[in-house]
């Protein structure tokens, strides 16, 4: 996997890039592999190709459609022209790639499957981040990704300028209204957590107003707080009440028209599951020349 | 995996919902697990829930989420209201849960993974379709597939009416532009195709206008052409052209305003890349009751 | 994986060689590998070795080979002399190796049970074709196969000259007379089958007399039709009834005593189950020179 | 997987079986699944079927084609008649299946593909068993087994009545002319390997002729000696030289026609590779019954 | 898997252990499985047997022996009369098991050396939490882990008592000194981490003398300080510094003679990288009644 | 995997390698990688180490770790200064690694985990083999491994100067008193394991005292007689009453004080379970220099 592909900052574990291409390449190629290629390319044709965006964006990416050409033909050359996390006007080339007609052809669907989606992630990303950039809020993604791309999908989130909420049910305590309910109350379930959690684990807790606010600042012990489908007016309170003493989560009800008036309630994060789980793609292809 | 949550007529492998999903929760758990739930949830505890639309849909996904139950606590009950396919209205129930409340929180947002990707995908399959329906014209999916979904989203895509396209390069041959060229034209590459084909492998072949279509009709062979952006005028022309003499797809610039008046023109097909590409999450939640 | 060790028009996933000889050799080296080599070679030796065939056939499986070699030691030369498909005479060298003698020694089974394996499949393959030469009828291979072999046997049906006939139950409906019995007739099975399948897909039914052929033919909708276990005269009989107006496949009882009959009868294919079922092992040996 | 379709003294690890048949499941089913039994068969439709000989032969594979009924549904009954072992008469049912319809035909080629290869190895092998059942020797199977199958085609060898040998590089030692020549010589050979290998070890080594069997017998240190590609006359001579002091296998040329006079030698174990690689399937078939 | 085994606050995905466990049975049982056992006991004896502490220790690992018996045959009987976490004095039998004698005996090792190793990590744990019972230190694990058993030896550490450090190098930032060095010093260390870092990311820093802490503190940015090889008077001026103001682990040079005088201190987390690095095996054994 | 790092006469299969390296990466990186250097390091930076020993010891694993810096970054330089088997004072350097920093780090706790565990069990094997160097008794290991890491301890026994006992369950028979019990005592129990035991697999037997030793010479079959928990005095009687007609092991009640006096009953074999369940880890560390 070519590390120099993937975002200067990435928060990435690279060995999950060229699993998920396999089982991706492995999914298309299936039994009998690229059958139309074969019957109609001669074995030892070469190719040259373009990754170019139809439409602008955010590139995310690279390293995995890099990855599924050189998975099925290690010599094929792959010269990055832009990098994860730049804008991409209409028309720019992302990269070009030179080698085996065959396994150029073979390959594109799946390369591209990869940047269109992630690229697309880091669009939509990129468009909320915009939206607040004149606050201190910074957009984070959720849990809700579409199944199999947990990681990389985290990854294009950064790569729009985004931040990474927790990576899975392991990494971090979030306690909702469930676990609230059955531990006996905010401060209950703070207690217990505080007692369970790793020293390196931080805590949030979910509130649905703010005198559950109240009472986790009462309590003690969380880090953050995530305040639940709220209205600006009561975002605003919670950070008045909160005052620096947690940081503050805004969640529910955003998309991109609402959440430039959240970010100015002065809310540290505004968590949009949106980024991951319905991002559309970002139109990209690949110009081929025989 | 429970066969039975499948739609009726499903065209899907169902060992590759316990795969996919076993990778899911291995995602999402880690290392250490659902550790909110641990700290704050006696062990013993138990719960039910529902599983509900928030928006209304076409469901798709049903096996996938029993089967994330089912996989941390196969004691979990899991009764469906509602089958794959099945049109929801907000607030419609689905499924109903009930056993150990740890285990259904911890697999809870894997299920809600598959489930809103999949009726996502089948409730934007289901608005084409609709738009068709006087019409003969099928909806059909691509290849353009978000990586490692391409079997769960082709099935959800009949979920919601629609029919499929190839499953991946080597179940049909797809001869494109870029092979035409190399092979030194429609006729040669339509026989070297032909030539290599099994005998229950179709041929679809790609023009770019009337005189290519032309061209494929004349050389024979071919039992599909891809009609390649062409406007509607263009599309009822090929239609007289081919007159029955094969299968027609059309193919780019299809959205939910066009696609109406494309199916119109009488071609067969009509693919859709951003089905699988770009279908948001249809929204479902669990309400779970502890 | 050598791409450019395999057939020309190779239909094969070239992934899967990867992976299948990777299993073939941890269930060889076990735990703790050639123990022999080990024993009684220095680390540092090098060896060069031939792989030739001791008796006539026709060659398949030496990017398998190959990749035997290159797993164990990539720093193995692999020079091939012949090509997958090429025919041999007994003494004929298919390839040359140099490298490390305790490598070679240790991939030498694996890679001979790959290449005997496949070319036993090509050689027997080819006995059938050449004994249908004459005629247009073509011989393909059936879903009896060594399990876990299915996509690297169909390529080696390839290499001798056979067809292939689906790779899986996914890839094509092939309706027998179970679907037959279940869905109401040779009509209703058709018309569902056609009503499922999607647009790239055949249909292929089985028909166990001439009189279900004629119900076939009057019924539509099949591409091939399967004529079981039927005699010579029976099957000329079909070859008039269906006057080219849809495939033919004869099936059953086919040998390379009655083959050549079978073919002259003017039925568009003959398939053989024993190709891949049956097919005994090519004798390819390793003259290694240490 | 059910350890009690295993033959009685069966060495096999059954975890095996599990992951055999999901490959092989996983390659017929592919992405689709068995979209002819979807299109034609009703989901909640039953069905029984028995699993018959169509010629006679020895039976093993039992537990793999019920493990290809049970993975897919696992509510299917499958009710043995006969054992791994068995002998069959054409017509003999080795089992009863009775379940869910399209799930018994889904599975029904994978089941067979196990019990059909599996059986023809015991078949063969139960052949050279009696050729040389008025002698003492053994039929023993080798290291020529199809890639991936080993264990299993090992254990089929014993339902056949013949002994295994090595079951991979590293679980005994055998020295042949290469590892000869590079040790320095039959003694320094022997010495190394004696001095490397662990004391559950056997060592065995490959002589060509009689003097290298003196030279063995003289250097001490091996267990067993193979005796390549001896006439009778020479095995007999061997015998005589050995008087018990190592267990002699006689290896090469051995066919059904030679198997017994080589027995008559007096050798203790005959090795034939073509057990495991050139085995013809046996003819079993499932009669089903909607 | 057994949940209902594991600690009742494990930190542990359960998915894990059936992984962990079926790689290991793999790894005993090789090709062909117990050999000793399918020779000497009859294939229908069953056998009852008791998990039994030979030496006194903590209990961890139990749902790893009872997944190892399930996976070999699912009606195995297996009652646990201890729970993991649990103290076991000699003689104690921590579970009863009853079924197959053959796979009882064919598990038993495999069962065993789970059990042993992780209640060997759990008892040298629990040896160290008593040496600072008096003190509200908290022992913690580290990194230094067996290659392949991170998450079991991890929650092992907390059924000795002990409290788990980073699972790896992706859940919380530690910052060393050769971080550090390249960064610019601490302030920058910290600052470049502080803007990587999600909302829900810990922050840890090595420092190697009070300057440096000092340093730390001015800096801020940092939520635990990691005391790398310090005095205890050093340790007791560093708990002055940090006055509560972030938590500090004391690191190097524990063991079980110093651990008393570090925890009394002050310091908040003592870190032992032999807990999971070189904990001797808890002697446990397996007393079978056929 | 670089086959020249390990130890020159090693038993194992290279791949283990490769897979046992990648899992534990995958278990050290998780989703987001190595969030400390991506923070902290540019991208580009470079660095060279050295892993030295801390303290005195026996090298094993250098290929292992090795494996870890290639698998995150193959350009990485790793340049062997010791070998595996080599003994290590404090200090001195086992290998120097230059290249990416990222990577460096990023690999370093994985290289290092496998390094000091496997150097931990040829350390310790090395104790017990200097204890015994003045008689010809080998000191041997057991099955008594750490799950997943069996073919690795039983080669770092070798590196100290170990030979292995059984690999697994399935490559040697070796009788306990269970079997020995069911089968009808230890002459049935022989007699049934040579029938069933392969031509090159040993026999091995446990017995409780001098009687049951003279029964199983009496009765023949046995290659190896395990001495269970015998003192010294009952040890060299059993030497006397074998007189060399089998080998004999020694097992139960063996340290390092010890083993000395029970090599010198003239046993053959003294096997060891603390090799491998209960080495500490050896002190090495990386020095980075960035």
């Amino acid at each position: 996997m070519r590390s120099d592909l993937l975002a200067p900052n990435a928060f990435l574990n690279p060995l999950i890039v060229e699993d998920a291409v396999r089982r991706a390449l492995t999914e298309d190629l299936g039994r009998a592999g690229d059958i139309t290629s074969a019957a109609t390319i001669p074995e030892g044709k070469n190719a040259t190709a373009k990754l170019a965006a139809r439409k602008p964006g955010v590139l995310a990416g690279l390293a995995c459609a890099a990855e599924a050409f050189a998975q099925l033909d290690p010599s094929i050359e792959f010269r990055a022209k832009k990098r994860d996390g730049d804008t991409l006007k209409a028309g720019d080339v992302a990269a070009e790639i030179a080698g085996n007609a065959r396994a150029i052809l073979s390959a594109e669907r799946t390369a591209l499957n990869f940047a269109t989606h992630l690229s697309g992630v880091a669009t939509l990303t990129a468009a909320f981040v915009a939206k607040v950039k004149r606050t201190t809020a910074k957009i984070v993604c959720t849990r809700k990704t579409i199944p199999g791309l947990r990681a990389l999908e985290k990854y294009a989130v950064r790569c729009g300028g985004g931040m990474n909420h927790r990576f899975g049910l392991d990494d971090a305590i979030l306690i909702t209204d469930n676990h609230i309910a059955v531990a006996g109350g905010v401060g209950a379930a703070l207690k217990a957590a505080r007692a369970s959690a790793g020293h390196l684990v931080k805590v949030e807790i979910e509130v649905e107003n703010l005198d559950e606010l109240a009472e986790v600042l009462n309590a003690g012990g969380a880090d953050v707080a995530l305040l639940d489908n709220m209205d600006t007016a009561t975002l605003k309170r919670a950070v008045e009440i909160a005052s620096g003493k947690l940081a503050l989560e805004a969640s529910g009800g955003v998309n991109l028209d609402t959440v430039a008036a959240i970010a100015e309630t002065g809310v540290d994060m505004i968590s949009v599951g949106a980024l991951t789980h319905s991002a559309p793609a970002l139109d990209l292809g690949l110009d081929v020349d025989i």
